[in-house]
Order: C-alpha cells, then sequence, then structure tokens
C-alpha cells in the first residue's frame, strides 16, 4: 500500500511518500510545497491545490494521512493555515475518500512509543525505520513522512482517524 | 461590468451576481451552496470547490467580492470556515485575480450609510436598490448580493480592498 502524508502549511507543505506491506516501510519521495509570502494569499492557496494535485497524480497514493493543525494563537495566521489545510483536503477529496489524520502526540507516540519526544528523537527514528542517511528536509517534510508511518501501523484502529 | 459577490460558509455559502455600471446595479441571479453535516468535511470541501467553480463558469464575473468571515469563538467552527473560505478563495484565483474583500461593517455602511444597521435594514436597501419585489433568500445569499454592490460603488478606493 502506497500513503502519501501531508502536514499542512501556508509557507510550507511537507509531504512524504511511503510504501508498506504493514510491517516494513520504505520511502519512495519527500519534499515541500512552497509558497511565497509576496505572493497574495488566494494565489498561494491556488498553487497549494495545484501542488497537492500534481503530488496525487504523481504518485498515485492508496490512503493519505494529514498531519493535524497546532493552533496558533495569532488569529490571522491561524485562519491562514486553516485555509491552506482546506485547500489541501478539497484537492485530494477529488481523489479518494480515504484521508486520515493524526494529532502531533499521537504521531510522536506512534513512531517513538513517547507522546512527548522531542524533534530530533522523531527525526531519528524516521531516518533508522526507512533505513536512511540522513533525516528528511525540511522538518515539515520529515513530520509528513513520520504522519505516513504512523497511518501505514494504525492497524484496525485506523478508521478512528478517518477525517469526518 | 459582472460582480459575483459571495460570503462564504460551511453548510451555507451565499452567492449573488449583479451587473452594474458604476451607476445602476441589475441583479442577475443569486442562490447559496448547500453542504450537508452527514457528509465529511472533505467532501463538504470538495462540493463547495467545484460548487463556485461551476459559478464562475456560468457566471463569468470579471470581479468577485468576498464578505470577510465572523469569527466564532468555538475553534472547531473556525477552522471549518476558514477552510471553506480558503477553498473558494483558490476556486475563484484559477480564474481571475480580482478578488476583494469586506467586513460586514463595511458593506452595511457602503449599503444603509450606517455600519451598525440591522440585518432587516440592511435586506431592505438591498431590495430597493436592485428594484426587487422580495429580499434574496436565504440571508447568505443577501448578504453576498449586499457586498457585491458594495464592491461596485468602492469606486477609487477598490484597491486597498483586494484580497493581499
Amino acid at each position: 500500500m502506497r500513503i502519501l502524508g501531508i502536514d499542512p502549511g501556508l509557507a510550507t507543505m511537507g509531504w512524504g511518500v511511503i510504501e508498506t506491506d504493514g510491517y516494513r516501510d520504505r520511502l519512495v519521495n519527500y519534499g515541500a510545497l512552497i509558497t511565497y509570502p509576496k505572493d497574495t494569499f488566494p494565489t498561494r492557496l491556488g498553487s497549494l491545490y495545484q501542488g497537492v494535485k500534481g503530488l496525487i497524480d504523481t504518485f498515485k497514493p492508496d490512503e493519505i494521512a494529514f498531519e493535524e493543525l497546532f493552533f496558533s494563537k495569532n488569529i490571522t495566521t491561524g485562519i491562514q493555515v486553516a485555509g491552506a489545510r482546506g485547500v489541501a483536503l478539497a484537492a485530494c477529496q477529488s481523489y479518494t475518500d480515504k484521508l486520515y489524520e493524526y494529532t502531533p502526540m499521537q504521531i510522536k507516540q506512534a513512531i517513538t512509543g513517547y507522546g512527548n519526544a522531542e524533534k530530533k528523537q522523531m527525526q531519528m527514528m524516521v531516518r533508522m525505520r526507512l533505513g536512511l542517511t540522513e533525516v528528511p528536509k525540511p522538518d515539515d517534510a520529515a513530520d509528513a513522512v513520520a504522519c505516513a508511518i504512523t497511518h501505514a501501523h494504525a492497524g484496525v484502529q485506523r478508521e478512528q482517524f478517518r477525517i469526518k
């Protein structure tokens, strides 16, 4: 099964694609969709919509796992990030309804066995589990890969993480 | 010039299309895109994206005016409405970069001359200005029409309302 992990954001939307047989995972590709503050908010959203569409067309994932938004107290930023997430969900939904979502804590728990693990620990575990020589960069891409791994091993509980 | 007004929302996204020569306005059509709580959030977003695309294809507006979000204190609702707005912006952006946004107070001021006008006053003024026998329904559609009228008469100041 092929899983696309997405860490939503407006300036940087991390993504990672893994193949899993339920036991072992293999990294297929990863990266980040970037948008620029010099562009208008609608332009940035349009670019993210097309970017996510492009990822789906290229990798044809069976299922897609999102990292749940961490909510800043800055309401303007919050509205913008929620908009970016919405656009990514709409782009994914046009392709599949197998959309799932995990909190940062659930991802840390799944990857390291500890829900309050530090970023460095997380990244080391991601690197080891996938047999990589380096941690995926940027951090948002590593987070997206971790999210995909979490979903790959959610087992029978996966349906409870379906986005409703 | 043809203007599409949009009042963004997840369950009900009001819209209205007017033609204006800068002095007089004529209502072309209005309505509301509806999504249902029984559907998943991604499905609802996908439906709004396609719905807004459909409006644009049908009416080919020269410019599009959004009503700015009123932000509820309920953060879950806030994230959802911000997602719906993001999807609408992305759909519009694929067609034009002439996207504008007005606060509810700016719209009330423009339509009634009073920024704290009541909904009934607003609706009466919209009805009179367009020479209608009835107020457009639902309320979100009337709001979207009011937003389009506001934009039609923003004059030289319009660029300051461009969505950045």
